[in-house]
């Protein structure tokens, strides 16, 4: 179509390069890589893809979308326990795609495999009239056996979860033009926030052995726990109160208290949700402290069924706890 | 949107059942699978989307897209020498799509998995306003450091081929309208093999530390041999007239002998190509021989640059030898 260069010397000049600290994969230069699990260890692996009008904008910045694409996923691996080890990459390159698209893309790329330790195995480009589409499969390792699941909460476990939550989603609410009255560096906060996941890679680990069940906020914090409740057969009960916000989604709440729905619910967090018995909370802080992401207790898992949400009053709130629906 | 239940009912009525036999899939109730590879094997990855419009048509049986996007990934396994394990699937669903569209694309991927002996062990499903775009990750395993690379033919090596040649390309001639004269079963027979390629999953494994290099056929017979000339630093010549036709290619060269150059470099022919030492062809083809598909020699690699095509007449063909091009 002649606003790219051909597929081989595409891969030649943008992709082979963040392939060459992965020797299975051959330099891109052939149609599979190779890998092993190593003895001991068991390989993870997840699939999401990012839409064009959907999941990013296509105005965005490409470096921003490619650490997007690879960080969805590494916050996956990290929400299962696991060291992220390598990826591939299915692109469907949209009409307005150019060479200068791509080499920013593949910018960013780079700069997330050097900060989380994982390269590119393999991948396939492909052009396509509609909008560009991004679909990354991220593998990592951890431990035999020792993977995180959703179903293992017992009655008694307390709830944690990493970071802040909310900034995602209010994040969005900046781009969408609201929340006009709010400072520029928290406005920036914000948007930072919904374009660039930040996934708790450094903290998953650590719960091995250790937490009872996690995933990763995606759906919204309510509907995740939802998940986490359903799978376990168990209630969870946490409280608005306690769960932890950045100072830019407390300036929001101070003035537009009605936004905490949308905080609790409005997903695209990518922290890690996890129950856990309390006797590991000691060993769990003190290693987690290292890793500088801090971790927050916010309620307790319960026999029954579903998720309350108790407010300032103790009493339970209504919320939509639908959560985030791709339809 | 109302045409499609949401996205989990979708996974637990059409996508769970799939992965049944996939214990580390959990059910696809979680976001991340796990597996491990068996000692003394490699896993060997590839990854390829198809996009509506450009690889498949909007009005193309649900069931047979399914197939094609997983047999274009097993293909790449096969001529790695890999026997098919598991596969993730990131689904992007365009406005068209409704649940019976699903019922009968999650069909064809049940009937493809029994065939080929794989299983889906977790995958993604999202919306997008534009093409339907399916990409699927393919894993196989293969004793470790035994996988079948492009770059190792050597000089003096004997080119083959499974299967036949040329089918693909003049099926989408026939799905344009062109062949009209052709009978109809012919017709079918080739379209048939344009929508459905046969990966010949039961041969690879058979080349393994016999075949020096191996490729599957998809940017066409010419590129792709090409792609082996260039990776090993050698020529190859080959004989158009020991290529392998089928009976309906035949019949239409018998007619049409000026497309000979499409079968030639029409691509999506999805058959091993591969290098080997004369010493090894007899017990090759007595294995082969099981899997009832042929293999044939047509051609023997040499020292020197690129791939020349000898014509009936002993002289060199002139061919458009790029093959099929992504953009």
């Amino acid at each position: 179509m002649g606003r790219l260069p051909d597929e081989f010397a595409l891969i030649a000049r943008y992709f082979a390069p963040l392939a060459s600290g992965v020797p299975g994969a051959a330099g891109l230069r052939d149609d599979a890589a190779t890998f092993v699990t190593p003895p001991g260890f068991e390989t993870v692996v997840t699939t999401d893809a990012l839409v064009e009008g959907v999941h990013f904008l296509a105005e965005d910045p490409p470096g921003l979308v490619a650490r997007k694409a690879l960080r969805v996923n590494l916050s996956d691996l990290a929400a299962k326990g696991a060291k992220p080890t390598i990826y591939l990459l299915a692109l469907s390159l949209g009409p307005r795609v150019d060479e200068a698209w791509i080499a920013s893309f593949a910018a960013g790329l780079e700069a997330d495999q050097s900060e989380f330790g994982i390269g590119l195995a393999g991948g396939d480009t492909t052009s396509t009239p509609g909008p560009t589409t991004i679909a990354v499969t991220a593998m990592g390792a951890l431990p035999r056996a020792s993977v995180l699941r959703r179903e293992n909460a017992k009655a008694g476990d307390t709830v944690f979860v990493t970071g802040t939550i909310g900034d995602g989603a209010l994040g969005l609410s900046v781009l969408k033009g609201e929340l006009g009255w709010l400072g520029a560096a928290e406005r920036d906060a914000l948007v930072a926030r919904y374009r660039l996941p930040q996934p708790r890679t450094a903290v998953g680990p650590y719960l091995l052995g250790r937490a009872s069940a996690a995933l990763d906020v995606s759906d919204g914090l309510v509907a995740d726990l939802g998940h986490i409740a359903r799978a376990s057969g168990l209630a969870a009960t946490i409280e608005a109160e306690r769960v932890p916000l950045s100072p830019a989604a407390s300036a929001v709440l101070a003035r537009e208290p009605g936004r905490l729905a949308s905080v609790l619910t409005g997903g695209d967090d990518y922290e890690i949700l996890f129950t856990m018995p309390s006797r590991y909370f000691d060993a769990v802080s003190t290693s987690v402290a290292k890793s500088g992401v801090p971790i927050t207790a916010i309620g307790r898992m319960a026999e029954g069924t579903g998720v309350i949400v108790l407010g300032k009053d103790g009493a339970a709130m209504s919320l939509d706890q639908g959560g985030y629906r791709h339809f």
